[in-house]
């Protein structure tokens, strides 16, 4: 499963002998200091939080994790110590998801730090999943619990309590769910990284449907609960998630809950696909739950 | 050759079957405003440019082009139209180089623009060139000619005239020099993007070996010639020529040259591998040529 080729990172570029009859899953992510992370988020985390954000990429396809790119764009003023626990956080990463680094560039910026990475990763012929495809009447399902990681920015901002950290660490080091068998089994789906809602619209345009959300069927986290309901519209339209958000036919819901117990991630039924457009939030009496905004643009 | 999966670019991530029993190159590199392009470069060479830097790392490596992704940072003030006549520049490369836009990623950044591209090729198994094989008595063959990108910066700075923008042109157009069929002919390459006479270190050490340099013949173009000598230095040091530095066998000069013919480029012979440790430049009386610096970092 590992690269053959970094080649030490000596050469132009690497040599990758890709997995014989699979296809190549790739994605490219880039993230900005004040813009994806915070300036004072352990080096470490962004490291493994740029990473994690291109390996749900690949989650979010039902692809296994190969191996990875890097590129780090730094002012001259970073120090040693920071790009020593940086490439720590990799390293733990790495031999965490089974992925090599082929190579990449370091270069200098008068700017924010900025980081890319490219993830590889492959999957059988046909078996990668997409986000066309959901009908009316599947299930919409997600993994894990949903707004941690936009209640972790406000709890890193002050705004709301976070007393043993959880939200925060979710925001820092999202968790991305690999390793589920989701061909024939979910008919659409995709990562939740610009908000549930909004990314629920994504899966219902590209079906031609609508989707119906019932509010206290979508899974918090103690510590998102604890926020009490006032922070409810934040974790449906927050974004940093990367959950899985699955279109999956009634009939298989069970075939579902038993992949996800195999690789031990909690999935829940939190609405369905409906004719007709938009994505209507209901509350527990069945009215439509008011919100602000329909998805976040980070901070 | 072309990539069977941007999916139009809608899912998290793109598909790519590899061509059936090949090896894949791959290479990422990042280019920040102000460091390696000027603020006021035209907006389709800054993408073209950053395409070719790492077209030219597969051409390093003797592989085939075969698509990329690309991340994007820019500041909120980027206008439209800069990003138009970027995606056109690109556009008119994917179509001169046969390569796809796979995917990538579009942020924002309070810094300056940044851009990555990450560029993958493919190779027969084993054939791809590498930096370290070259033996004493390989001779140093360089393609096209050296010096015109850091000369054309020079240019585009007020210090070198360039009345028919030909230095200019070389440093915000470099030329990947793709299509050589250099597998048994070179026994060691590298692209030429931190200056020669850094980069032929670079083989050097990798080989264990030094290298001589004669420097009349060194290729200049007509504009770097008229430069006059005061500027051979920087020729030999600068950076962004792109130009394939290749160690020979004196038995293979004529198999090069018309592999390079074939290919329509231009080749020369500089110098030759040594037995010992360094690099050294000789002039026409076989005199030591004295050097500021061994390489460059940009501007």
């Amino acid at each position: 499963m590992a690269a053959d080729g970094g080649l030490d990172l000596l050469d132009d570029a690497a040599l990758l002998t890709p997995p014989p009859g699979r296809q190549l899953v790739l994605t490219a992510d880039a993230i900005v200091e004040g813009v994806h992370f915070l300036p004072g988020d352990p080096p470490d985390t962004v490291g493994r939080k740029l990473l994690r954000v291109n390996l749900s990429d690949l989650a979010a396809m039902a692809a296994a994790p190969l191996a990875y790119l890097l590129t780090v764009s730094a002012p001259r003023s970073t120090e040693d110590e920071w790009f020593a626990a940086f490439a720590a956080g990799l390293a733990q990463d790495q031999a965490l998801f089974g992925v090599g680094l082929l190579g990449g560039d370091t270069t200098s910026t008068p700017g924010p730090l900025s980081l890319t990475a490219t993830c590889i990763g492959h999957v059988a012929p046909g078996r990668a999943l997409r986000r066309a495809g959901a009908a009316a009447g599947d299930e919409v399902w997600v993994t894990g619990t949903i707004g941690d990681g936009a209640l972790g920015l406000r709890a890193l901002q002050g705004h709301v309590p976070d007393p043993d950290g959880w939200l925060a660490g979710r925001y820092r080091l999202p968790q991305p769910r690999l390793g589920l068998a989701l061909h024939g089994v979910a008919s659409a789906g995709m990562d939740v990284s610009d908000g549930l809602l909004q990314d629920l619209g994504h899966l219902c345009r590209l079906a031609g449907l609508g989707a119906r959300i019932e509010a206290p069927l979508v899974p918090l986290s103690q510590a998102a609960a604890a926020a009490g309901p006032d922070w409810l519209g934040t974790c449906l339209t927050g974004g940093d998630d990367y959950e899985l958000l699955l279109a999956v036919p009634p009939g298989r819901s069970s075939a579902l809950q038993a992949v996800a117990a195999a690789a031990g991630v909690q999935v829940t039924r939190i609405g369905a696909f409906v004719p007709g457009r938009g994505v209507a939030v209901l509350d527990a009496a069945g009215g439509l739950v008011p919100l602000d905004r329909p998805g976040w643009s980070h901070f």
